[in-house]
């Protein structure tokens, strides 16, 4: 079995550290927060002082941080992965960042050696403590074949996208679809709610036919209940809408209804919804149109 | 068994009527085309030469129109159905039309004592021919009650949403949600293409996932394979979005996300789309990006 090494144990890096952990990985771990490092200890891991030295202990080393420059700083800054790597190494990169980016980390790192993977996930908290996260990979046909035993450890559905960068830019179309989504439902349930209509009779009604989705079911519920602990905070969902506008700029590809969404993210994270579940940009239309799902028609 | 009337035989009308007059209801048509009043006459179904003729032979006159202006001229223009029909008779009005003109139509049916429903349906031609449609209902109790031996022949999916005018609110919100879905694929996928990631294994890997949906599964499928026989027009689905938002500027509910995606429709059918499945929206992201999801990257 190769020796793991894990680097952020967040809210969705931990549980996946301690699945790793629980089938039988040795593992090293680092993180800037000690309490997660001192639960990985008692649960049987090792820890290490920097990314370095996990690097310097494992096969292969995993990444769950929470932007571009945290992964750049990790992988090739000072006491970085880079420093530590043995010739041979592998790095998977399950953060959710820049295609771009991603493509000159994985160059960097193979100028001296070292593999890497982008494999984002989807699926939450939820699916990283049950082990049921869908991981989108890109990189080399031969280092997805040796992370397998370790994605399929932490993941349900590992899908080998295509080269360098694939994972990342499949991971910006499934957060272009999900926020269109999670706004198409908002905007709809709150027209029926000012119309008069009861939005949760226009949900069950909706459910069945061709608009119906996970995310109407899910994020619908969430919206009627006016109830928005996360789940995927909003100003996360905010970050990787960045991504996907720059990607869409670099390319050239018009995405006008995502710029809209994009929009509504920016400004419900500027009025102090951050923190909020993403299905908090209903509480956008609610306000603009004078309205609640709570108690529909003119308040 | 009330005798039934049967007032628009289109791509949905006739098969719909074919099914209630298999289920046995005693049926009168008319239609402005010939050919598929012929074939319901041969299949047992009595004709007649107007609207109010209709009106005088049935309990129970179903309307299944293009738009707004057609619903009212049956119902209430020359030879309508307003002037043939009996004190106690229901118009179950199964058109996509305005909400705000169907609580009129209501309402001057019911001063000469007709009972209305708005009975809008989704699911397309494959769900009239086999009876599956979802139909969501505005309009008294009662008249519900009494229309659901007929609502539940055509359809599977019968909700009763609330008073009149509900039934096409829910639809509106439905189009609204059907729309921006499609849009976001198209979005997603002319990303991913323009990046050199295949469309089809991102369509394969964000199915099992939170953007997953029965559009990304089925549109998705239309998009990558370039085919756009509808299905749904792209010229009722801009009718449709009209309705929307009209529907949203009357009420003051912003839907900034929907606004790209009824721009969108407009561009399509104004560059010679209209006749094409709502999928088509794809072609104009290609067209502006460059590329073709049949041969990804730069073209």
């Amino acid at each position: 079995m190769e020796r793991l090494g894990f680097i952020g144990l967040g809210i969705m890096g931990k549980p996946m550290a301690l699945n790793l952990l629980r089938a039988g990985f040795p593992l090293t771990v680092h993180s800037r927060s000690a309490d997660p490092v001192a639960e990985l200890e008692g649960a049987g891991a090792a820890a290490a002082d920097s990314p370095a030295a996990v690097a310097g202990a494992s096969d292969i080393v995993v990444t769950m941080l929470p932007d571009t420059p945290d992964v750049e700083q990790v992988l090739l800054g000072d006491s970085g992965v880079a420093e530590g790597a043995r010739d041979g190494a592998l790095v998977i990169d399950m953060s959710t960042i820049d295609p771009e980016a991603t493509r000159r980390f994985a160059s960097k790192l193979g100028e001296q050696g070292v593999a890497m993977l982008d494999a984002p996930v989807s699926g939450g908290e939820a699916g990283a403590i049950e082990g049921s996260l869908a991981i989108m990979v890109g990189g080399p046909e031969g280092s997805f074949e040796r992370a397998l035993p370790v994605l399929q450890t932490v993941g349900k559905s590992v899908v080998h996208v295509g080269p360098s960068g694939a994972g990342q830019v499949t991971k910006a179309c499934n957060q272009l679809i999900a926020g269109a989504t999670v706004e198409a439902v908002a905007e709809a349930l709150v027209l029926a709610a000012r119309a008069g209509v009861d939005p949760a009779k226009v949900r069950e009604a909706l459910l069945g036919g061709f608009a119906g989705s996970r995310i109407l079911e899910v994020h619908g519920r969430r919206m009627l209940a006016g109830d928005f602990a996360p789940g995927f905070k909003a100003r996360l969902h905010r970050k990787d809408a960045r991504i996907v506008l720059e990607t869409a700029r670099r390319l050239g590809v018009p995405v006008p209804s995502f710029e809209a969404v994009a929009d509504a993210l920016d400004r419900l994270v500027e009025s102090g919804g951050g923190e909020l579940d993403h299905s908090a940009l209903v509480t956008l239309l609610e306000r603009e149109s004078g309205t609640s799902l709570r108690s529909p028609g003119r308040s």
